[in-house]
């Protein structure tokens, strides 16, 4: 992804800049590209599970893997993981610091603490095992693990709450010398969220890690985190990305790429352009569409490919596009960059696309992966 | 839906007050609620079909149906479809006006002509023939079909374009005494999209039909969908939504409704919080979460739902919830409103949510219905 083009605009707004730390070999914040990030969902301990996972993740462009670390087991089998992955990694941990402190000495890049769920004096004996190495430390506030304190004095997990409870942790970061800070304020409620890392974004100049917490299942979680990260980032605020599905990791991935390619901010994978279909399409669409998904998954190239049913705004958007097919009865017009190539029939629209766009590809003197 | 709360304020930013208009007996614009509307993907002449799919779409929650009138064999289902179906229906015109005048005559709520595909002498006559009727007339820009000399003009279908093709015909209606007018300007380009409406939205106090077009499958739709009209509804701008999917338009008004509910704009429907899950989970949460997402397609109340994977952020989210369970081994706490009210093993969570479920709903004093 080295051609990649980076926008640090969109719709208008500058991104405020930020501090740059690294996690690993992977730079966030700063004049960084906004860094994608995922989390295992496989049981830690389950080594050769979680290493394909990873490895899966990687292959779909995720650039940091967070994973687990519940007990002792799990940090072992950490210890494993760590040696065999290529991407960087996150220990997450709760409740247990002397395991944030295992994860450090088994070269986890970064670790993510829970204010929440760690005293403020154990927070410090894993600042001070953290100091001299390279890994950064992500205070992870959460709406679902606020400190009791905090909540009795806000009266329940609001933005106010959040941005009190990370403000507090900087602090005690910076007190011992550390400045290798990333910064989350996630909330399950999008107006909390947004209004959360507002608020934080003009206290501190950490980079912000954006996410909506609990979002649900990849629909729900689509529709909440396009709209709590996608207000932020258009406002110039956020470093890197996290989206959260309840299933499989690789749909956060590929959701964070959809928010930040409709965005304009990154240009990582295909950007599909269809119309929904109505009583006026005489194609298959749907069927075509879902092939097309199906079989750049994984692609990072980004090409804009318009699948259109009929003549209404069929031409006009293929015409925009890198590739595309405007439909009429049996049969479209197979546009590229702007220009009619040829008319195809129906059951060749498949072989058609692919060709043009391994041709196109290859033009750019690149490989496309396909999963 | 008549004891749903009405939320005028999203992220603090009041609802740019507009006009109102009645599509049928529907109210857009003014203190109206953002309504939602979605379009038949059926063969409209295919009347049969046509009216299942308008019934499920009313059965969903959609408002306002929209369909494609291509022909005049297609004009003539739409008169038994208007006698028919309950809902508010608009006929979409392109190309041909006497297909505008003809859908108007049989009973359209709304026509929705593109200032693109019909000339502004055509336009003029739809105009006449709607006068004295209580139709409105939805000025449809696109992207994809904008006027030509607008394009040479613009070098390309721009923001600015769409605002012009906007500008240009809502004087050409307001010359002709005609003021039920509503306004769309949809670009499948997300920033040129919300950029066009923010535009628009300062220099006509007409309501706005908010839209990304062309916005691809059910994921990129729901990314696309909720960034653009997300934006916008979070900045007062936007009276009326539909979404665009490439399937079924059930997904699209789905989608809707997850964007109004996340932003605190209207309270349609379960809101699902539910964990990523990681190492730390011992219970099946994604089949828990699908399950639930199931039983409950198709639901209008609203109830807030937490299904939690483990105790890190489980009991905080549960007691923030109408219900939600957070599980531990094999099993979990069922909260009610904040409160414990029992342990449940994983195979009762199914049986155990629904009851509670039921129960609230019973408490409200209305029925839910369930697909």
């Amino acid at each position: 992804m080295k051609q990649e083009k980076i926008h640090p605009i969109s719709l208008g707004r500058k991104r405020k800049r930020t501090k740059a730390v690294f996690v690993g070999s992977v730079k966030i914040g700063g004049d960084a590209p906004v860094v994608v990030q995922s989390m295992t969902s496989t049981d830690t301990r389950d080594i050769k599970a979680t290493l394909r996972q990873i490895k899966t993740l990687e292959f779909c462009g995720c650039e940091v893997v967070r994973l687990a670390i519940p007990d002792e087991e799990a940090l072992g089998a950490f210890g494993v993981i760590r040696k065999a992955a290529k991407l960087p990694l996150i220990a997450d941990i709760h409740f247990n610091y002397r395991l944030a402190i295992g994860a450090l000495e088994k070269g986890a890049d970064g670790i993510r603490i829970n204010p929440g769920n760690l005293s403020r004096a154990r927070i410090r004996e894993v600042v001070t095992a953290a100091i001299g190495r390279k890994a950064v430390i992500r205070i992870g506030v959460n709406s679902g693990s606020l400190q009791k304190d905090i909540l009795a004095r806000h009266g329940g997990p609001t933005a106010e709450a959040l941005v009190e409870s990370a403000m507090e942790n900087i602090a005690l970061l910076e007190d011992l010398g550390f400045a290798a800070i990333k910064v989350s304020l996630k909330s399950s409620d999008v107006p909390t969220m947004v209004r959360a890392y507002r608020l934080v974004s003009k206290r501190t100049r950490y980079p912000l890690h954006l996410g909506v917490t609990e979002a649900g299942g990849i629909l729900g979680s689509a529709v909440k985190s396009s709209l709590g990260i996608g207000i932020l980032l258009s406002e110039g605020i956020g470093d890197t990305i996290r989206v959260s599905v309840t299933g499989d990791p690789v749909d956060e991935v590929r959701i964070a790429y959809g928010i930040l390619r409709a965005l304009g901010i990154r240009q990582v994978g295909p950007d599909i352009v269809s119309c929904p279909t109505c009583g006026r399409c005489e194609i298959d669409l749907v069927s075509l569409v879902n092939e097309v998904e199906k079989r750049l998954a994984g692609m990072k190239d980004h090409l804009k490919i318009a699948l259109m049913g009929c003549a209404v705004n069929g031409p006009g958007e293929a015409s925009e596009a890198d590739i595309g097919i405007a439909g009429g009865k049996g049969s479209g017009l197979l546009f590229k960059k702007g220009r009619v190539i040829r008319k195809v029939r129906e059951k060749e629209f498949i072989s058609a696309l692919m060709d043009e766009i391994d041709k196109m590809i290859a033009e750019r003197g690149r490989k496309h992966a396909i999963l």
